[in-house]
């Protein structure tokens, strides 16, 4: 990664002993603190600055306008079976679903699949981390939440339907493999960032107030017309993993948190599944290898293109981040020594 | 729909009763065959004419050629609380994805939440047919199959994953909302029908042979380069959802599929969640309702687009087919007739 004059280095231990020094003064126990901020490091370090260093200063902000709570510990509502509905108490979303994915993994381990539905919860950051939390320990992980109302339904001129993040996750070596990804063909930060590039769009990502679908991140962003992935697909796709993050958890629907400035009280899936008691335990390693292996053997356009599983990208990210510090923006980061 | 001078129309109890005559004679026990016929049916009544009526013959030739044995019932091979696994003994793909449905029901009564995977299994030609299956007996639905290779990964030039369907399905009133959804943009059968009709595709489906995307089906059809839904994005889902296919049954992944001819011994996943067990079961259905009302209450572009949920089509074509009878290209009858 280019640092450009803006941009600093800083290690990831400076960064989250930065980030538990301000979330023990903004209401955290020692240890809720540690793992939080061990979670916008996380996030940071494997290159989702968006959902870690970057949003931190409003993560603490919504603590202060009461939005986030930071004390609040989910607790359960109703069992059955394998499946379990939790109220997340608008505690801070990364400790709720790291939480919820620990219990998920509980659950797997008694009934093979743990569903733990998780209502009145919080922005859990990054999806991805909840599946490299459950695949590195051995799990299948498959997980979502809603969003505020912030794409439009196919067809429709208004957003009224969540982007919808959604996570699968599987164990892959000492690694694993992570897909996530919101049901918008490209997120609001993305486009932000290409009109400050003063670049276009690498495919069409949206409609412009014509109308017409356009590559022009500027013009989307007027709009607020991003396009769904696979257009009708992935707006069906966002209507019903809203439908059952809301009916699983009795928590809110995508046009019942309305509000997209505070966008609190989301509701959330998170379904692990137990491997080591499937009859094909034992193969499923190389199973897996070997499905990598043929798409990795795919023939490619040109030798600059490399076929990539979900996820391949955050292992060298990470071990550059590790060794040369996680990039910053120098106005970010004096904004939060200041906290 | 407009019949055309070579589409007649045949009514569901005539087709369903050819149907039953054809597998009487190709080693159908009875109430199998009526079964069977019944989903072959259903699916063309409900205007998924390609996995229906239009599919017929090609099913009762891979009986004869032994890729799918009539009277091969699935059997259980391990089981792990909420989570069963299972071998198809390639038994008639419709006919076992029904009853790992079935019995994906039977788990969740007892455990909130089932998953039944079957490995070496057939085509279940559509899979919407078990989203409604499950979701009119009031339980969420999650499924997918995995495919033979006909889809290249993001990056790559050569189809290596598999397009996948992938089915979500909740209850809703007396019918369902029902998402049944492949990987590729467009299926190589919709593409092959807008070249037919002399149409270029509505958005970008795929790679002509300079590697350009490109709406024009012939060229996409001449490459096998599809686009995946969302680029990268419906790529790692798809590969995915053969992972998971592949490893929760312990079957084949798509690269082992390989042959698309006869595409067989495939791996597929059941999820049923029992919505009646939940603290929230009683206004669930106002919770739907209002997700798809608000949704539905969108501004449009103009006057003649409708926002519609998925499976919202499906009720209205049904129900002229069932008033007019099925519409069935005339030579494609009279080869079932001869059947």
């Amino acid at each position: 990664m280019e640092i450009g004059e803006r941009k600093i280095r800083i290690s990831s231990d400076e960064m989250k002993s930065e980030f538990l020094r301000i979330l023990l003064r903004n209401g955290f126990s020692e240890p809720r603190a540690d793992k939080c901020a061990g979670i916008f490091t996380l996030n940071s370090l494997e290159g989702i600055y968006s959902h870690g260093v970057n949003r931190f200063y409003r993560f603490i902000n919504n603590i202060s306008e009461g939005y986030v709570k930071p004390d609040a510990i989910p607790t359960i509502v109703h069992s059955m079976g394998s499946l379990e509905q939790w109220n997340g108490n608008l505690g801070p979303g990364p400790l709720n679903a790291s939480f919820a994915t620990d219990r998920a993994m509980e659950v797997a381990r008694i009934n093979g699949i743990g569903l733990i539905a998780l209502a009145n919860t919080n922005h859990w950051m990054r999806g991805g981390t909840y599946g490299w939390q459950a695949a590195r320990k051995g799990f299948v992980f498959i997980s979502w939440t809603n969003t505020c109302p912030n794409l439009p339904a196919w067809g429709a001129s208004e957003p009224r339907l969540g982007n919808n993040p959604f996570v699968i996750a599987v164990p892959f070596r000492d690694e694993a493999i992570v897909l996530d990804f919101a049901m918008s063909q490209f997120s609001y930060g993305k486009m932000e960032t290409y009109v400050k590039e003063g670049k276009k769009l690498p495919f069409s990502g949206g409609f412009n107030k014509n109308g017409e679908i356009t590559d022009d991140p500027a013009e989307i962003l007027e709009t607020w017309r991003p396009i769904p992935i696979g257009y009708w697909k992935g707006s069906g796709m966002s209507v019903l993993l809203d439908i059952l993050a809301t009916i699983l958890s009795g928590g809110l629907s995508t046009h019942e948190i309305k509000d997209c400035k505070s966008e609190f009280r989301l509701s959330q899936i998170f379904i692990a599944i137990n491997l080591k008691g499937l009859k094909n335990f034992p193969s499923i390693e190389k199973s897996v290898q070997g499905i990598i292996d043929d798409m990795k053997s795919s023939k490619v356009e040109n030798e600059n293109v490399k076929v990539r599983y979900p996820g391949e990208n955050v292992v060298a990210i990470r071990n550059e981040n590790l060794k040369n510090g996680i990039p910053v923006n120098k106005e970010v980061w004096e904004k939060i020594l200041n906290l």
